[in-house]
């Protein structure tokens, strides 16, 4: 894995702390324009202008064990709110101009495209979530969006999620990939009550026990813990990042995919920041592991890669203010 | 002073309820849309294209007084640099599409003009900011500033700073309005150490027993532990709440300046959202006497009204968000 440029954030560096500003008061957007520096390989940084987002929809098997708050056939309703627009990333999309990519990768309905892995993924406590040949073809989906997009112009990257009873597996995910039990990583996703959240748990550490030692390899992972969609998610980040292609991480989904992929390639997550904060406290716990701050926390709960998105102009404002604001030095004196 | 609307709030309220996606999910945004439909006086709110910051200006006596980290020369030097447009909030106003105006207050230069009210204003510990007369005529700056700006066609207004000392005369407004003692308001400003914090803390606390019992008066206040710049921001905010005009403030001069106008005229900050934590603890403490709470805490420490401007993005967010997303009734079959 290739790392983000280090000459380069060091240029980007030693410009923030050049600029007609007191030290430090750009704050996080100064270092997040350090960042994108960095990924982009210049300084100073350019403000992302194709941001495309990717949502990997599939349904999973443990929303029939009583995980969720919602019925299972809402994941294949929201697909067609999506190519309608009018899901609420479809308006916080439009409101900061990305591109939105609905993918059907495991959605548990008659629906048919070459995307399509299977219909839902295995209730993970009981059965492993995909074949070792089902992981195969959702990481080269991933991959595949992920080229696709990139070829498509992309500067910036999203991956959004949906799919009814995916928190389950996301925090199975990250408890796998942290050595932690569930009762730590298990949170309300949509808004479950006390009894489902027991549920929830006792579903996720069943799974863990399932699992047993697969849990040490990534891919392995999520074959057994994971699902065709979150498998795609993974590939498509752990493709931006080989590509050198920067990414804005959303909630709990996108950072369960994200730490997966850092664990299948050690560095990935070089090129990931973090848009917004879960209220799911695996998520939190994942980005302390990935070193990552996020740069939201607005109580969003709604998935699909919103929380990113409303952070797009926070990224664009980092380039600007590296980019447009005097240096010291212009403003002095010739001879000072 | 009118309040804004309650009917339009419950409108938005159950349009929020309405709306195709798990009860809450937007979190903050979704309050904000409600709040701005409120301001509005109509649901679903529209997305402010028309913002307008207006950066207030003007040099402190105690800046001579060892209460900064930088010279008072600046504050002139960074009037230029907004004229310039190279300023931190020049870049950001210009990512966010947002109208910047600066107004020399009290700048204590040469430069004269229509809005300006003196050279400087007193040194807060010593002897009173302004005369009365100096005072109404801050105010009145304000007033026309806002009421220009709204006949320019604002529909969501900011105020912003410079003025080297102004987070001293700040913090002593909050300790005035909420009778508090200078040690819980004072902060490190733009970044001062331990000495210059004592210092200032000093001034502070000299300022506030010189003022007595004139704090209870708000625009007294204003004349004696204030600034040309900060009673002119006051009455600046205080006029676009009484044109029902929605403001989103900036850090610690900006809710100094809040506090202050709901004190003139409790009601006031019905009208305003917060845009941004200050790292100053007076901030935090004037926001909660204001029910306020910040959408952003990215450790700006920029002043310029910048923290509010890069919250901009997120109050066009939050209308989209009421305004496009399905409402669940729409996506029911209609017999359901």
């Amino acid at each position: 894995m290739r790392a983000p440029s280090a000459s380069v954030r060091q240029a980007a560096e030693e410009r923030l702390a050049g600029l007609a500003v007191p030290p430090g008061a750009l704050g996080r957007l100064g270092d997040l324009g350090v960042w994108l520096a960095s990924c982009q390989g210049h300084c100073p940084p350019q403000a992302p202008i194709n941001v495309r987002l990717a949502i990997f929809a599939g349904d999973h098997g443990v929303a029939a064990y009583g995980v969720s708050a919602f019925p299972p056939a809402i994941t294949g309703a929201m697909v067609g709110t999506f190519r309608a627009g009018r899901a609420g990333v479809s308006a916080l999309a439009r409101a900061h101009d990305v591109a939105v990519r609905v993918i059907d990768v495991a959605v548990d309905d008659d629906a048919v495209g070459d995307l399509k892995v299977r219909r839902g993924s295995g209730p993970i406590h009981l059965t492993d979530a995909l074949s070792a040949e089902e992981t195969q073809r959702a990481l080269a989906v991933g991959e595949r969006v992920a080229l696709e997009e990139i070829a498509a112009g992309a500067d910036l990257l999203i991956s959004g999620d949906m799919g009814i009873g995916n928190t389950t597996v996301a925090a199975a995910l990250i408890a796998a990939g942290l050595g932690l039990p569930a009762g730590v990583v298990v949170g309300r996703g949509t808004g479950i009550d006390e009894a489902a959240l027991a549920t929830k748990t006792a579903v996720v550490d069943q799974a863990l026990r399932r699992a047993g030692d697969r849990v040490d390899d990534p891919v392995e992972t999520l074959t057994a813990l994971g699902s065709a969609d979150l498998a795609a998610a993974t590939s498509y980040l752990l493709t931006a990042a080989r590509a050198g292609v920067p990414v804005l991480l959303d909630g709990l989904m996108a950072v369960a995919c994200a730490l997966t992929a850092d664990r299948i390639e050690p560095g990935a997550a070089a090129w990931f920041a973090a848009g917004h904060r879960s209220t799911e406290p695996a998520q939190t716990l994942a980005l302390a592991k990935l070193g990552l701050e996020p740069l939201l926390d607005l109580g969003l709960r709604l998935g699909e890669g919103s929380g990113a998105v409303a952070a797009v102009p926070l990224v664009r404002a980092s380039a600007a203010l590296l980019s447009d604001v005097a240096l010291l030095a212009e403003l002095l004196p010739s001879d000072a």
